[in-house]
């Protein structure tokens, strides 16, 4: 384990001094790519080369082992809850940053838990009785409240710190603050991204964080950084954000895109042989808007104080879209009606009644040439139907 | 004008003999580089490096010329009728094929067309004196009426070819009919392509035609055949397709990607420290869609009679999603008010009123853990939710 826990910080100044935003265990030291036996830590050997052409000489910052100095920081032991299909795809990452994942779920993942380097728990008590430095809640948003409720925290460290990947943030902090003991470490965490749009590594994909309760006392605040520092070290960019801040912007941006990939997957939209690239990109959409599942965007809505507004608006704004449309189609009606303006082509097309001012069947327009106005200039039309 | 006006087939057979869709005359010939002198036939000898790749040696087909033989097809005069943003962008290609181009619009583009070898015409009337082959109808869908009808058909040859590029084909296609001399060509056409999708080329762009009605008499169908090549020589997939069927696909993709994007332009979408990779397609593809004018909105809704009844689906697609989610809701608070269900958390949650089953408002649901239900198992309150 100890060989694969090794991370590299990111150079953030110009004259090759290594940092990272969340760390500030440093070392400077010539690092053999052959000392990287694990094939997940491919990304590190890239960050590696990067820093290389940087400086001319690689300069290496290691979080976990203090070289040559006494220090030496642990592996964190993580126990993930909830080990579905997202669980899984964040649990990758930690263990390509070397940390312990243990995890337990409802359903059995003990095969792919063996295959994986994870210890699957049948069930929570055990897992709490390994003692894990941070419990990561990744169950659904809907069962997340009674998973929490059911958690035997007296078995836990009394430092242990609670996190979670729930992609709504006032409601697990409001929850973790109510439920958990106040000894207990919170950080609130969103990974801007799942298996599908992080499938070719996490570079520059936003992972929003609220540190909500971390202790000074004890190993808490170092543990936290440890966390934040997988993301950071996958090539995440960090973002620190109220939970109240993360909500507000998800419900105007996540929740509209899966909002308008539901309502596309309603459509059945099928591939053409005259695709634009924009419809290309709506048939990707709600592609990977239904293979998340209903219950996710149900809780997008549902525990999202920000969400109903959302949809407000999008409800204001196609009615708005199909007034302009039918508007105008009145206005010239009315023209015609009204005004006695006859229709555009009438007197030549073959019509039955060719003095009707009544607008044609479905199937006269696919004879008929247009609906516009002969007597009018266009402009003239469309300018007294913006001006309503 | 006349070595500007090469232009070359691709190969569509596995031992090199070259063939065009649309077009017959055939030659080999070793064709040095240096005889391009003309910067827009970059993407021809780009074309070449390619065919020697394929052949070993350069095989090449020329549309205008039939070396060693005693024809020459003269290059096309074009005249485009309508010159904006659209009329610019399409202009460029028969450029880069070699073609003459003529214009005329309701503003003045002379400058412009100065700069880019175009003859412009501060009239109809003049253009028509120059006898164009081919009037190629670059007009807004709701303009073209009117422009049709104030056409001097009168001065064109006998044999001029109309042709249109309109978003919506079966209008443009009945016009034509009902208006033009039954002489005259008429090749309906979209490119379903513009300015911001086909700025890097239209290899592999689709471009629908259909030929509507092309006389075998005379050099009609030579003509028709010289002007397709255009697109197909730029590299655009060629989809013979009736106006019918074009209006079918048209409505299901382009118009639904169309409406999406002005729905979204009404929310005044920002871009966030938190976007995902969905939601900035969803930016792009608003952006994109209010680049384009209402007009062209309104005329594919207008002058396709599918729109409306994809209109109908997207609404009825959007209720469905709405329903889904306050169904749901209602499931839960009727759960809370008729079954006494309490709300999970109720007994714990700092409220002055603990037993109440109904709905907080929104500032409470801030303040409050959770809407789901404690004593009834989640997945059982989702599968009743489901079987309503």
């Amino acid at each position: 384990m100890a060989s694969s826990s090794l991370r590299f910080a990111q150079p953030t100044s110009a004259n090759g001094i290594l940092k990272t935003k969340t760390n500030t265990f440093f070392t400077r030291r010539v690092f053999p790519f052959t000392q990287f036996t694990n094939k997940s830590l491919v990304s590190n050997a890239r960050a590696i080369t990067k820093l290389t052409c940087v400086n001319g000489r690689t300069e290496i910052a290691t979080c976990n082992h203090i070289i040559g100095e006494k220090t030496e920081l642990a592996p964190l032991k993580i126990g993930i809850i909830g080990f579905g299909n997202f669980g899984q795809f964040i649990a990758k990452g930690m263990r390509r940053q070397g940390h312990s994942v243990l995890a337990t779920s409802r359903s059995d993942y003990s095969e792919y838990c063996k295959q994986n380097g994870i210890q699957f728990f049948r069930n929570m008590e055990a897992l709490c009785e390994e003692q894990p430095d941070v419990i990561l809640v990744c169950s659904s948003i809907l069962s997340t409240e009674n998973i929490i409720r059911s958690i035997p925290f007296h078995k836990l460290n009394p430092d242990t710190i609670f996190a979670d990947v729930l992609s709504v943030k006032q409601f697990p902090r409001n929850l973790f603050i109510e439920v958990l003991p106040p000894r207990f470490g919170i950080v609130c965490t969103h990974p801007m991204f799942g298996p599908e749009s992080g499938k070719n590594g996490w570079i520059e994909l936003p992972f929003v964080f609220e540190k909500v309760r971390v202790s000074d006392v004890g190993s808490q605040a170092e543990k936290c950084t440890q966390f934040l520092n997988i993301f950071e070290q996958e090539g995440c960019r960090m973002v620190e954000m109220s939970c109240e801040e993360h909500d507000r912007h998800a419900a105007g941006s996540q929740f509209i895109t899966h909002t308008i990939g539901r309502v596309l997957s309603h459509l059945n939209l099928e591939s053409t042989p005259i695709n634009t690239k924009g419809y290309e990109t709506l048939l990707q959409l709600t592609e990977n808007s239904v293979s998340d599942s209903f219950d996710l965007y149900y809780g997008l809505f549902m525990y999202n104080v920000n969400a109903t507004e959302q949809m407000d608006n999008l409800d204001r704004a196609f009615e708005t879209v199909k007034q302009k449309l039918y508007g105008r189609l009145h206005d010239i009606l009315r023209k015609q009606i009204v005004e006695r303006v006859p229709m555009q082509g009438a007197s030549k097309a073959k019509s039955t009644n060719p003095g009707s001012y009544l607008l044609p069947d479905k199937t006269s327009i696919t004879q008929l040439t247009s609906l516009t106005i002969p007597e009018m200039n266009l402009s003239e039309a469309v300018a007294v139907s913006s001006h309503r």
